[in-house]
C-alpha cells in the first residue's frame, strides 16, 4: 500500500530533510526537526504524490488517504492527549501548504482548525482563558472562510471595524470574550449568507476542507503563473502539513517569534530576531505590535527600549540558543527559523536555509569555513553568481524617498544620479564640466559611444537587455535603464515625457539599473565597498575553476578594470569600437566612399598607427596574457554619417559631392544588416581592411611582446578563414621580416552562425580556436533579431514558450546542441583547438554552467561580469566533480 | 608498369567510350568508334593520369612516358605506312586536348604537325599538290606559333593580309604554292624575332612541345575559371590526343564536314549538316566559303542552290549514312559527328553527344523511345530540367535586331516587351487600357503586387534572384531582369537611366528574363507552343517519381495554371498576398492600429468573409488535392502605408490622428524584419489573427469538401505549435459544430529556423507535417539576407566560397545537414509525418534531387516551375532506383 500520509513529533517520525521532494520544504524539514529531537508539535505530512494523484484522477484523492490521515490524527491525538473535535478538551491542528520549494500565490496556512460552538467551549476550559478561546475562534472562521470558503476579507473586516466603533474601542486588545462571541456570531451569519449554507461546525470537514483548499490552490492562476515563470513542473506538487497547533497568545508565559541564526543583512554571527509575548505567528508580521529584539546585542544595535526574550524568559531563551546552535551544525547553513513557546514550552515551527543579501552571503560563507562548519568548495555553492552585481555596484540608499516615474528593465547594475542630456555631444560636454549627467536616448548606436563613456548612467525607451545599450553599458560597468516604453524622449525638442509629466535636459534623475527604475530628482546611493571576504572567496573560485575567465574589451580602461577583477586575458577586442573615435571616423568613411582600393589602401594608412597604438595599450596591460582581436564586424554603414549635418560636414571635409554621399548612403542601407555585408564579408570583399588590421596587430605585438590571437568573424564554412588567414599570414610574415623580431599568435575563428557550427569539423582544419559569438548564434538559430525581439520575448517567455529570454541565458536545446556539436566536429579536427565563448552569455551563470559541461577552455564576459563567471565556473566544476582544488578534504555533496 | 598511352584505330585499340576519366570525351569516343570497326585514323592518346602526374611533380612526365609514345607513334606509323619526320613520305598527325568534359579555355588543336622545310617537300611529292603542302605548312607554324609558342595571331595575319595586298589577291585560295612558300619564310623569320630562337623543325620537338601546351593549358587562368564556376575538379585533367592526319583539302575528291544526326534545332530525324569540298576542318567553321548541306532534303530546306554531298559524293554519304546509322544505334542517343574524306576515303574524326535546343531534346527523346532505341527512363535521363523553361515562356527571335543597354540577373525567365511605368498603380491603370507595360522600380514590395500582375514584364536595379520581384515574378510567371545595378530608377521623376541615356515613362523596352538581358524598344519574341511530346514526357517522369509535386500559389489564376502544368496540390499559399488587395487593406490597417483585442477582432471580422473566398476559390480549382495554408507570416509594418499621402488618407479614413499612425509606423518598424515580429509571433502576440484565419479556412473547407494542411510559420520551438495548434483545433470544432459538417485536416508547420530544424523531434508530436522552408532557412543559417547578400554573393562564389547562390541551389552541406535531420527527428517521433518543401529551391532541380534523396513526400515550386520539378524528381529517383515506374523493361544506366 502506497504511505500518503508520513508523521512526524509523534512517537514515530516516517520523513528527513532529504525527502523534499515528497513531503515538501516545510514537512521534511519539520520531519527532520522531530528527528534530532528538537520540539515540534505532532503533526504529519500528506504527501506531493497526493497532489498528482488528485490532478490525475479528477479531483478525487486515492482511496487509502482517508484511513491514514484518520491514523496519523489519532496518533497526534494520543502524543497531545487531546481528541479531535472533543468538546471538553480539543485537539486544534494547524493545516499549511508546502512545496518543494516555497511558492507565493498558494493557500497559506489555516491556524486553530477544530473549533467550533462546542470546542470552543472546552477550549476556554482548558486554558481557562474565555477571551482567548473565542479570540482563537474567531481567527479560525476568519482564516478559514478567507482561504477555504473564499470569503471576502472586507466583509470580516467590516464586522470587526462596526463592533470597534459601536463599543468605542480603538484596539482588537481591548475586546472582551463577550465581545468577540458577539463577533463571531456576525461571522457565521454573514458567512451563510454568502455561501448559502452554514459556515461548516464538524472538525473533520473542516479538516477536509482545509486539505483540499491547499491542493486546489496549486492550480490557481497565480501559482501556475508563478511556476511557469520559474520553470516549476506541475507535476511537482505541493504537500499539506496537518500539526497540532501550541499557543503563543495563551498568556504572559507564552509568545511567538521568528529568527535568523546569523545577521541576514550583514553575515555577522550574532542571533538575529524578533519576538512577541502573548501573541500568534501572525501579529509579529501583521506590525500592530512592536516586536522586540531576541536578544540583549539586537536590542541595543536598534536603541529599542523594549526588553529582549534574553531578558524575559532566559530559560527558553537559553533552549533557544541551542536549537539555534544545533540547526546550524545540523544544516550547516545559516536557518530562518519560527516557534512558539506556550505556557512556558519551547515549540519550534519551521526552519529553512534562510535568505541573505550577497554581503551577508559572502561573510556567512568565509565565516562557516573558518569555523570549520562547511569547506571551501561547499561555501562557494552557497553563493548565488548574480547577487555579486549587488557589490560592485552603487546601490540606492534603501532608506530614501523614491518617486518612480517609470520602469525599465534592468540592463545594467548599479544606480546612478544625474542631469538630463540627449545627446551624446551633450553628454561629454557636461561631463567635460564635472557635471554627472544620465544620457536619454530613444536607443543609441555605436556613435553614441563617447558619450555614453561620458555619463553616469544611460536611459533608452526602447531595446532589450542585449540592445547596444545594455551591452555598451554593462561593458563599462555603467547603470542602465533600458527599453522604458512609458517614456517618450524626444532629442530634438530635448525633452522627454511620462504620461504628461516632461522632463528637460539639465533636470535631475536618478536610475536604478538593478531594477530598472527611473526616479524623479537625485536619489541617495550607497558605494560598493569590496571586502576581504570577497577576494577570499574568488581565490577559492579560482582554485576549484576549469575555465578561465577572460574579459571583452576594447578601451585601456575597461581592459584595467577586468584586469583588476580577475580577467585573465581579453576574450573580444572590438575593433570597430576603435574607430568611432571623432578623429578616426573621418578617415573611417573615406575609406568606405573610396572607389577603388588604392583610395582604401590611402585611408587605411592613415588609421594604421592609431589601431596600433590601440593594440599596444591593450597588449601592455594584459602583459603576457592571451588577447584575442575581432577583425572588423559592424556593417559599413554604421560608420557613416546619418544626420543633415554629419553629411554636409562630411562631404565638405573628404571633398565628395553631398548627392554621392547621399547616394553612397542609400546603397550601403540594407534591409536585415544584421545579415548583410558584414563580418568576414567585408574583408572577403576588402582584403585591404584585413591586411590593416593585422598589421596593426603584428607590429603592436612585435613592439610589446604580446600573444595575440587573431579572430575572423562571420565565417560560414572553412573557405572565408582560409582566404583570411592568408592575408593575416602573410602579413605576419611582412611585419616580422621588417621589424626583425617575431611573436607567437594563433589563429581562430568566431562561430556564430548554424553553419560554422555544422562546418566546424572543417573549419578547425585551419583555426586554431573558436570562440562561440552567442549573441549572433542566437540570433540566427532562432531567427530573433535582438533590436526587434522586445515586441514579442516577453509574450514568449510569459507564455513559457521560452524559459528565459535567450540572449540573457543561453538556449541549451537550440543553440546549445549547435556548440556542443561544433565543439565536438572542432576537437575531431584539431585536438589541442581552443574553445571560448565571447556572447553576452559568457557572463551569466546558467550559461557558464553549460560551457562547462560542453567544456569549453574560457569564458570571456564584460568588465564588471568578471568576478560573477569566476564563481560560476567553479560552482559548475565542483558541481560536476571537475574541480582544480587539491585543498579541499571532502567535496560537496 | 602503368599505362600512359591508349592506342585506337590502328592494329590494336586499347580504350573505349566509358574511360572517359582515363581518356577524355574525345579519346575515349575515338577508341570506341574504332572497336566498332569505324574508319578512325589511327591515333593514341596520353591519359589524364599524366596531367596529374604532371603537375603533382613539377611539371614533370613519367619516366615511362617517352617510350610509350614512341611505341605508338611508331604504330601509327605501321598502320599509316609513312614515318614521322621522313622528307620524303612523312607522317603527320593532329594534337588536341579532351578533358572529361569539353572545356573552354583549353589549347584545342595544333593540325598539320610534323611538317618542316624537309617535310613539306615530301608532302609535296606524295600528295602531287605542292600548294596544298605549302598551305598545310603554313597553317601548322600558324597554329603551333599562335597556342604552344604564345606568338600573336594578328602578327600572322599581318603577314598574311600584307601578301595579299602585294600581289593584289582578295581571296586566300588565289594564293599559289610559290605565295604560301614566301609567307612561310616570313611566318618563321617572325618567329624567330618573336622567339629569340628558330621556329622549331624538329617534328618530335614539335610534337612534346605540342604535348606540353595542352597539359599546360589545363591551369591557364580561363580554364581555371571555368573549372571554378562549374565546379570541375582540377584533379581531373586533361588528356591527349594524338592522331594520324587525313587531308580534306588535297583535292575535289577530298572533303571535310560536321553533322548532327538529327536536327539539333527541333529534333527532327534526318540528317542534319554541312560539308565542304576540298578543305580542312576550319574552313566549315571558319564562314569563308559556305557550307553546303549534306542532304537533298537539308538543302531544300535551307533553298540552297549549292549540291548536297547526297549527290556530289553519293557512295561516301551512303557510308556516312551507315556510319550516322550505326553510332546512334551504338550510342541510343543523337550525335555530333566531324569527318573528313580524303581522296573519296571516308575518316571519322570525333562523335559526341550532341547539344540540342530544350524543343529538340524533347523530340528526341520521344522518338527515340518510339523507336525503341531507348526505353522511357533513359529518355528522361536525357533531359535538362531547367532547359524546359525555354519551352514554357515565350523567347526573342533569334533573328531580331537588339540594342541591349543593360544586364541584370535572369529572374524569372521569358521575354517581354512594353511600355516603361514606375509605379504599380500605373501598371494597372495602363494595363486596363489594354497596354503592355514593364513594370520598372528600384526595388518591389508587396505593395507593388497588383502592378506586377498587372505587368508582363518587371524590371528593378536592385535585389537577387531570390529578391521579391523575382520570387513573385517566377510565382506568376511574368518575365523578370532583376538587379540591373548599372540602371539608375527614379520613380519620382519617372525616369531611369544607364550611363547618359535616359528612358522615360511611356518609352518602350523589351527585357529577357532568360538572360538577364534589357533592350531599347520592342524586340519581336517567338511565343512558346507546348507540343504533345512534352505531355508524354511528363507522363513518363510522373509514371517513375516518387515524390509528388505541388505548388505556391495563392490566386485562382496561378492555383490554375500550376494545375494545368501538373500541380498535385497546393504546397504554400501565402495569405498575406490575400490581404494586399485594396479594398482589404484598409481593413489590415486597422487591425494593426487597434490598440485593444476588440479592436483588431472588429477589423478581422471585416477580413473574414473575403478570406473565406479566397480560400474557397483556390479549394474548387484544387479539388480535392491538398492544399496548404500557411497563417500569416510577414511583419506587420509590410501592411502599413509607407508614403505621404497613403498616411494621410489612412488615418482619414481610419479616424485616427495622423500623428499616432506615425508614431506607430515608427514603433513598428524594425532593424531586421526578417528575425523579428513575424511569422507565428504575431499569432502569439494576437490569436485573434489565426483564430480569423482559421475560421476562414475550415467555413471555407466545408462549403468545399477540401483537405486543407495549415501550416503554422517560423515556429523555433514546439511550444509556439502547441499554443496555435489549440486554437487551430478549437476553431475548426467550432466551425464544425456551428456547419453541421466537418472535414479532414492536418495541422503542421514550417521548419525555417535552425532552432526548428534542431528541435524538429519535439515539433513533431504535434505537427502532422514539415514543409522546409528552405529560403528563410537559408539565410538564418548562413546570417544571409537575401536582400542584401547581392552585395556580397558575386565575391562570395567568384572565390569559390559557395559553389552557387546558395538561395537559387540548396546548400547541402550546411542547410542540407539541417534538412536531414529534421527529417531524421521528426521522422523519429512520428512515422507518418508528411515532408515537404516549400522555398524557392522546390523548383531548382539540384535542390530537387537532394530531396529525394532525404526522402521528402513532396517539393512545391511556382506554377511555371511544377514541369521542371516534375521532370528533375523523376530523373532523381530513377538515379537512386527508387523509380515508381512499373514498365519499363530494363533500368537506366
Amino acid at each position: 500500500m502506497t504511505q500518503w500520509v508520513y508523521r512526524f513529533g509523534g512517537e514515530q517520525t516516517d520523513g528527513n530533510a532529504d525527502m523534499r521532494e515528497l513531503l515538501g520544504g516545510k514537512g521534511a524539514n519539520l520531519a527532520e526537526m522531530a528527528s534530532l529531537g528538537l520540539p515540534v508539535p505532532p503533526g504529519f505530512t500528506i504527501t506531493t504524490e497526493v497532489c498528482t494523484y488528485f490532478y490525475d484522477n479528477e479531483r478525487q484523492y486515492p482511496k487509502e488517504l482517508e484511513g491514514q490521515v484518520k491514523d496519523a490524527l489519532a496518533a497526534i491525538e494520543a502524543k497531545m492527549g487531546l481528541t479531535f473535535g472533543d468538546p471538553s478538551n480539543p485537539l486544534l491542528v494547524s493545516v499549511r501548504s508546502g512545496a518543494r520549494v516555497s511558492m507565493p500565490g498558494m493557500m497559506d496556512t489555516v491556524l486553530n482548525l477544530g473549533l467550533n460552538d462546542e470546542t470552543v467551549e472546552g477550549l476556554a476550559q482548558s486554558s481557562g482563558d474565555e477571551r482567548f478561546a473565542w479570540d482563537s475562534y474567531r481567527r479560525f472562521i476568519q482564516m478559514y472562510g478567507d482561504v477555504v470558503l473564499g470569503l471576502e476579507h472586507h466583509d470580516f473586516e467590516d464586522i470587526l471595524e462596526s463592533h470597534k466603533r459601536d463599543e468605542d474601542i480603538t484596539e482588537d486588545t481591548d475586546i472582551t470574550a463577550e465581545g468577540w462571541k458577539s463577533i463571531v456570531a456576525q461571522y457565521k451569519e454573514m458567512a451563510e449568507r454568502e455561501l448559502g449554507h452554514p459556515f461548516p461546525m464538524d472538525p473533520w470537514e473542516q479538516l477536509w476542507g482545509g486539505i483540499g483548499a491547499v491542493f486546489k490552490s496549486w492550480m490557481v492562476p497565480r501559482a501556475v503563473t508563478y511556476r511557469n515563470i520559474h520553470d516549476i513542473p506541475a507535476t511537482w506538487g505541493t504537500a499539506v502539513n496537518v500539526q497540532s497547533m501550541v499557543f503563543g497568545n495563551m498568556g504572559q508565559d507564552c509568545a511567538t517569534g521568528v529568527a535568523f541564526t546569523r545577521d541576514p543583512s550583514t553575515g555577522e554571527n550574532y542571533f538575529y530576531g524578533e519576538y512577541l509575548v502573548n501573541a500568534q505567528g501572525e501579529d509579529v508580521v501583521a506590525g500592530i505590535r512592536t516586536p522586540q529584539s531576541l536578544t540583549i546585542k539586537g536590542k541595543e544595535k536598534e536603541g529599542s527600549t523594549l526588553p529582549a526574550m534574553e531578558e524575559v524568559m532566559p530559560e527558553v531563551f537559553g533552549q533557544l540558543c541551542d536549537v539555534r546552535e544545533r540547526l546550524e551544525k545540523h544544516y550547516a547553513d545559516m536557518q530562518d527559523i519560527e516557534f512558539t513557546v506556550q505556557t512556558g514550552k519551547l515549540f519550534m515551527l519551521q526552519t529553512r536555509s534562510g535568505k541573505r543579501t550577497a554581503a551577508a552571503a559572502l561573510k556567512i560563507a568565509v565565516d562557516m569555513v573558518k569555523e570549520g562548519m562547511i569547506n571551501e568548495e561547499q561555501a562557494l555553492m552557497r553563493l548565488d553568481p548574480q547577487a555579486l552585481d549587488q557589490l560592485l555596484h552603487p546601490t540606492l540608499d534603501p532608506m530614501a524617498h523614491k518617486t518612480i516615474i517609470a520602469k525599465g528593465l534592468p540592463a545594467s547594475p548599479g544606480a546612478a544620479s544625474g542631469k538630463v542630456v540627449f545627446t551624446a555631444d551633450e553628454a561629454e560636454a557636461q561631463a567635460g564640466k564635472g557635471e554627472q549627467v544620465i544620457l536619454c536616448r530613444t536607443e543609441t548606436s555605436p556613435e553614441d559611444i563617447h558619450g555614453m563613456h561620458a555619463a553616469a548612467g544611460i536611459l533608452t525607451s526602447r531595446g532589450g537587455m542585449t540592445s547596444h545599450a545594455a551591452v555598451v553599458a554593462r561593458g563599462m560597468g555603467r547603470a542602465c535603464v533600458a527599453g522604458a516604453g512609458a517614456i517618450a524622449i524626444s532629442s530634438k525638442s530635448k525633452v522627454m515625457s511620462v504620461g504628461s509629466q516632461e522632463i528637460k535636459e539639465g533636470d535631475i534623475i536618478t536610475i536604478d539599473g538593478s531594477t530598472g527604475e527611473v526616479m524623479l530628482g537625485e536619489v541617495p546611493t550607497i558605494k560598493p565597498e569590496l571586502s576581504g571576504d570577497f577576494s577570499e572567496v574568488m581565490a577559492w573560485a579560482d582554485k576549484a575553476r576549469r575555465m578561465k575567465v577572460r574579459t571583452n574589451a576594447e578601451t585601456p580602461l575597461d581592459t584595467q578594470t577586468a584586469k583588476d577583477f580577475g580577467a585573465e586575458g581579453i576574450g573580444l577586442c572590438r575593433t570597430e569600437h576603435m574607430f568611432f573615435d571623432p578623429e578616426r571616423i573621418q578617415n573611417v568613411r573615406e575609406m568606405i566612399f573610396a572607389e577603388k582600393v588604392e583610395g582604401r589602401k590611402a585611408a587605411l594608412d592613415k588609421l594604421l598607427p592609431a589601431q596600433r597604438s590601440d593594440f599596444a595599450a591593450i597588449f601592455k596591460i594584459m602583459d603576457g596574457l592571451p588577447v584575442t582581436i575581432r577583425l572588423l564586424d559592424p556593417p559599413l554603414h554604421e560608420f557613416l554619417p546619418h544626420s543633415d549635418a554629419d553629411i554636409v560636414s562630411f562631404a565638405k571635409t573628404a571633398g565628395i559631392d553631398e548627392a554621392i554621399v547621399r547616394r553612397r548612403l542609400g546603397e550601403l542601407s540594407e534591409a536585415n544588416p544584421m545579415l548583410g555585408h558584414r563580418g568576414c564579408r567585408l574583408a572577403i570583399s576588402y582584403p585591404e581592411i584585413c591586411e590593416m588590421q593585422a598589421r596593426a596587430i603584428f607590429e603592436a605585438a612585435v613592439e610589446t611582446n604580446a600573444i595575440p590571437e587573431v579572430m575572423v568573424p562571420l565565417v560560414a564554412g572553412k573557405k572565408e578563414l582560409s582566404i583570411l588567414k592568408t592575408i593575416i599570414d602573410d602579413t605576419a610574415k611582412a611585419v616580422f621580416e621588417e621589424k626583425g623580431k617575431s611573436v607567437e599568435y594563433m589563429v581562430g575563428t568566431m562561430i556564430e552562425l548554424p553553419r560554422a557550427a555544422l562546418m566546424a569539423g572543417e573549419i578547425a582544419e585551419d583555426a586554431q580556436f573558436f570562440s562561440f559569438g552567442t549573441n549572433d548564434l542566437t540570433q540566427t538559430t532562432l531567427g530573433m533579431s535582438r533590436d526587434d525581439a522586445a515586441k514579442f520575448l516577453p509574450d514568449y517567455v510569459g507564455k513559457g514558450i521560452f524559459e528565459k529570454d535567450p540572449f540573457q541565458t543561453l538556449d541549451r536545446d537550440g543553440v546549445g546542441q549547435l556548440v556542443s556539436l561544433a565543439a565536438e566536429r572542432g576537437r575531431e579536427t584539431r585536438g589541442d583547438i581552443k574553445l571560448g565563448i565571447c556572447g553576452e552569455h559568457g557572463g551569466d551563470p546558467a550559461s557558464i554552467a553549460f560551457c562547462e559541461e560542453v567544456g569549453l577552455d574560457y569564458v570571456s564576459c564584460s568588465p564588471y561580469r568578471v568576478p560573477i563567471a569566476r564563481l560560476a565556473a567553479a560552482q559548475e566544476a565542483i558541481r560536476l566533480g571537475k574541480s582544480k582544488a587539491t585543498d579541499t578534504k571532502k567535496k560537496a555533496a
